[in-house]
């Protein structure tokens, strides 16, 4: 029989990561272009289109291919469209599976970039061979990715596993792109997490710190993360707050689907202990008798692009 | 073909209720029998035997039935057991469908008393054909029973849906059974919204309320919607504050699993739109724009004991 193919797209809110895979979960050739770059998203499949129709004839042209199989922001896997995304330029409803399909001529599937990373973890990663795991992204944004008795959660709509607009501190900080106010995303994201460090700074102007020695813009959570290291202990707050919240946030998220793991990945986790051990604590000491010391939290094992590639891929297999 | 029937057992913290039903979910006999009367568990069972033997006599004995179902708090469906639930007599762990089998010579299965409930909602209530939604049961305690793609949501040891104990106020209030603060339960149950009752007129000494001719024993939910449907300002209060906290935990729990409709039932319901107006405002408050005005808020309309002694009985057919 001859081998086939899957494409797989992670649309991320600064790249859009792509590849072709194969039945066993190998990516034989990825590349990546800037989602952003162009004003509309004929100008990003124009973008997409080049690198990647190369790689369909590279593996035999589109008759090879099994289908494209997209993660993105607000991707709605019932409808194959992609839902006024806050992080993307284009606006309204696109109906992104209708446009690859006419570009590439080859079947495609969406689904919610965060989700597709689940089903990458399911197949190839941490979680392989696990039916109730979820799993939460700490990067820019807070994504999430629920697995319930080996499936993902789509929810009446498809729009399910948003749990990163959760709201963890009720009248807490604002979040711009929503409009919400104190939802998890807004404290446990790269820039939550920024918005910490300012607050802390100015709230304690006597605390000496280390991270006085950036300029507002060059406070990150890369920058915390360094002076952290270097044992500074208002940066070491930072990360306790941030696991704190996280923390209590999983206790909500266990309570509700009783996951044998929850799966982090993202930017926030090369920070390893400093908010993992927040995080566990505040985890269990927010979980009912019955599930303490239950729950695993891990990382994830795959590279988070590949993840990403990965499940995407797997939506068409 | 021989007709065959099903018994359902559905036990509260203050009643266990329990009868006979056919294929087409007709409870075709019942009764009840109070949960806590006896000591343990081997007095509880033979007080359930006195009563239920007859109605399996009365339907042609052990041979007709194909099982005994059972809603319990914190029953566990893969082990059939009952585990340190907080308002029952009963410590540790009860092997209960063990023992069931063992006394009436039937098949049992054990669930979630929300579970049963939400089981019931769905093959024969206000949930009927649905494949996504949530109950929330409203009483002694707060309940729930999840249904992702018209199935029981279990989890990975069997606890899932614990959502009365999700924390809405973080280091709120004490709820004396889990230790846990500021949970949903010791807000939005009967004896939560009692609390806050209790609460609301020490804090507001001044105020003039309805409530304030009662002694503290005689408040209770049901005074408190009394004085409310008279006008009474503090008491109205009360529902608001009890609704709002209650409608953003159900934002949260739309976010994650995007239900068609969340399913309300219990004691506190029949305060009608005194709880719904404030739930439902703070719901929609507290969403995502893709969820907005997408999810319907239903009461349940079988009766509460026979939606649990109809969804138990659906576990064995």
């Amino acid at each position: 029989m001859k081998e086939t193919f899957a494409i797989g797209i992670d649309v991320g809110g600064t790249n859009t990561k792509f590849g072709v895979v194969n039945k066993k979960g190998q990516i034989l050739v990825q590349d990546r272009i800037k989602t952003n770059e162009k004003e509309n998203v004929e100008g990003f499949i124009e973008d997409l289109a080049e690198k990647l129709q190369p790689m369909i004839d590279q593996y035999g042209g589109k008759e090879n291919f099994v289908g494209i199989g997209m993660g993105a922001p607000n991707a709605n896997y019932y409808k194959g469209t992609i839902e006024y995304a806050a992080n993307l330029k284009w606006k309204g409803i696109i109906p992104m599976a209708e446009i690859l399909e006419k570009k590439f001529g080859i079947v495609a599937r969406l689904t919610n970039d965060a989700n597709a990373a689940a089903v990458g973890e399911m197949k190839y990663g941490a979680a392989k061979n696990m039916k109730d795991f979820i799993t939460i992204t700490l990067g820019t944004g807070v994504g999430s990715g629920i697995i319930i008795d080996g499936k993902i959660v789509l929810g009446h709509n498809g729009f399910a596993g948003e749990l990163g607009h959760v709201i963890v501190r009720y009248n807490g900080r604002l979040h711009k792109g929503t409009g919400l106010k104190g939802s998890l995303e807004s404290y446990a994201s790269a820039s939550g997490l920024r918005d910490t460090a300012i607050e802390l700074l100015q709230r304690n102007p006597e605390t000496p710190s280390l991270l006085r020695n950036y300029s507002i813009d060059e406070l990150t959570s890369e920058t915390v993360f360094l002076c952290a290291k270097q044992g500074d202990k208002l940066a070491n707050n930072i990360f306790e707050f941030t696991g704190k919240i996280l923390g209590e946030a999983l206790a909500t998220f266990v309570l509700f689907s009783a996951p044998e793991a929850i799966v982090l990945f993202g930017g926030l986790t090369k920070a390893g202990d400093l908010i993992m051990k927040p995080t566990r604590q505040a985890m269990e000491a927010n979980l009912l008798q019955v599930f303490k010391n239950q729950v695993k939290i891990l990382y994830s094992d795959l590279k988070e692009a590949d993840a990403a590639i990965l499940g995407a891929s797997a939506l068409v297999w």
